[in-house]
């Protein structure tokens, strides 16, 4: 059956809130530089009163890949959720304007819409603390059927295995995917996520997971590995394809025994990584909804993370497909 | 007496948001490019479902001013009305953590926290509609005596002619600033606010007045100037000190009956000009708060607006202080 979709995701829905911060700030408020932590609400409170000058800007790693699936001009859907509240509406207002399909009811009555403290260092890095708010109110019935069955690809977020509700809703989705004959696509997501579930992301791997993408850090901490090059062994049969980011290393595809190394594509500065393996994700993923040789689907997954690490925010402001045209990408 | 503070600004508190557009979509929605619209609530809803992906990030003309100035590391004061609303806990934060001081109570009850939507385009101009809300229930209470007593410089923006209670605000700070010896500096804001109120802005310049800020466009419109060599006539006698932005051309400063002719400083790109003349003002006040001279004074507002357009939004995101001091300003 003909896609009415390329890309479908399942994850938090949440807004970014990105400020500037050195690494004393870090070290003051005892946040690991790079990963993602979950707060509660009274802690974002405290946080945001020490976070410098910030921006607002729509977030949430499957949502921004899902901007990026179209800035690139492809056909794709999200599901996440968010209260009724300003936030909640500036989250739907943007993910909906960049040409994606958004419908999941906004939550009523509960708590606020999801944010992500980010603080921004001079080297780019970000650290994220989470306050996950409506957006683990997600729940099997936000999973519509006809949406995930009519698309290519379902792209889930490693996020989602924190709460239980979203995790059943992930599972929903991969029974139905699965159904219909789709491809199921999981980002990692952090290396924290890792750790909390490696045997039950493993399990979902071997069941459910196509395609996997990860940083290496990621990648790692999931295997066990203690070098890269022990990776394509781990992978080896668990996954059909393997896309694994090395920040300004580029990046390696494992498929069928081998290793593809795409190289980085040069930004114009490095401002901020946030949202960097989100827009990765996107290039690489439309490039596989289009049938791409793998080294293409990573030199689009390149042209997109490069695009967005020039400025603060971690979707696109440029038109992906507009760049990627010029680069005879697409 | 010694100041308290080296600049006190009062203004409309407003919240921006900001998206790119084209030329098509300004003249679809009928917009006059460059320029500021005021718009009922219904429109602005109207608006922004049709705008792109935004970033949202506090806004307000002087109160970007007064971030500048406390970027500058100079001492900052603002004065402008939000609602308890998230935005205005966003406007309230962001001005604090830049380091200015914000007391005005939050209007609770009434309209939301005002909001400027900016369609940028491709040439980093920006076009704006601002929904006023909560801002113009600013009244003459909100003005603490012993603040404004206490400002070196006091700085009033000309959007504050629009509402009736706002401007009655405006000439309470006046008399206050007048009584203790202050400097009182006025921004013209925008070309239509001139129209709107031409006969009025004479009338306060000649009897308040001491620093005009302006562009050029502005400052042609205001005296019926044909070109901005005749602007230097109609400035003598009527302001001590008038400064004219003339965006990629720099800026001049007519004083004592003379010019000088300041450059632009050179940004990394330019990318949005939202904010560059608020910007400017920074510099320039804060050279005068600090009894610099005029062309350093000028060299100092083209540094704080060169940083400024190299990304979206309106206020600085790196140390203003840092790079005045790598250039030797300050």
């Amino acid at each position: 059956m003909a896609a009415l979709y390329d890309v479908a995701a399942i994850g938090n829905a949440i807004v970014d809130v990105i400020a500037p911060a050195d690494d004393d700030f870090l070290a003051r408020e005892g946040l690991a530089k790079g990963a993602m932590t979950l707060i509660d609400e009274p802690r974002a409170h405290v946080l945001y009163e020490r976070m410098a000058q910030a921006v607002e800007t729509s977030g949430g790693s499957a949502a921004n890949t899902i901007a990026g699936v179209a800035s690139l001009g492809a056909r794709a859907h999200y599901i996440g959720k968010v209260a009724e509240d300003p936030l909640g509406e500036i989250f739907a207002h943007d993910i909906r304007a960049i040409g994606a399909n958004y419908e999941t009811a906004p939550l009523t009555g509960g708590p606020a819409t999801a944010r992500c403290l980010i603080n921004v260092t001079p080297d780019g890095e970000r650290t994220m603390c989470t306050y996950l708010g409506a957006s683990v109110r997600l729940e099997p019935a936000d999973v519509i059927e006809d949406d995930i069955a009519n698309a290519e690809i379902l792209y889930l977020e490693g996020y989602l295995f924190d709460p239980p509700k979203a995790r059943a809703a992930f599972a929903r989705a991969a029974a139905i995917a699965r159904g219909a004959g789709r491809k199921i696509a999981l980002s990692l997501s952090d290396a924290f996520v890792v750790e909390r579930h490696r045997a039950d992301l493993l399990a979902f791997i071997d069941a459910e997971v196509d395609i996997l993408l990860a940083n290496e850090v990621e990648a790692m901490a999931l295997f066990g590995a203690r070098s890269l090059g022990t990776i394509l062994d781990a992978v080896s049969g668990r996954v059909a394809i393997a896309a694994v980011t090395r920040s300004a290393e580029g990046s390696i595809i494992l498929a069928d025994g081998e290793m593809i190394v795409i190289d980085a594509a040069r930004a114009l500065r490095l401002v901020d990584t946030t949202g960097a393996g989100d827009q990765y994700a996107a290039g690489f993923l439309v490039g596989l909804a289009h049938r791409r040789p793998l080294a293409e689907c990573g030199a689009l997954g390149s042209l997109a993370a490069a695009e967005v690490i020039d400025h603060f925010g971690p979707r696109p402001q440029r038109p992906l497909a507009e760049l990627a045209m010029e680069q005879g990408l697409i």
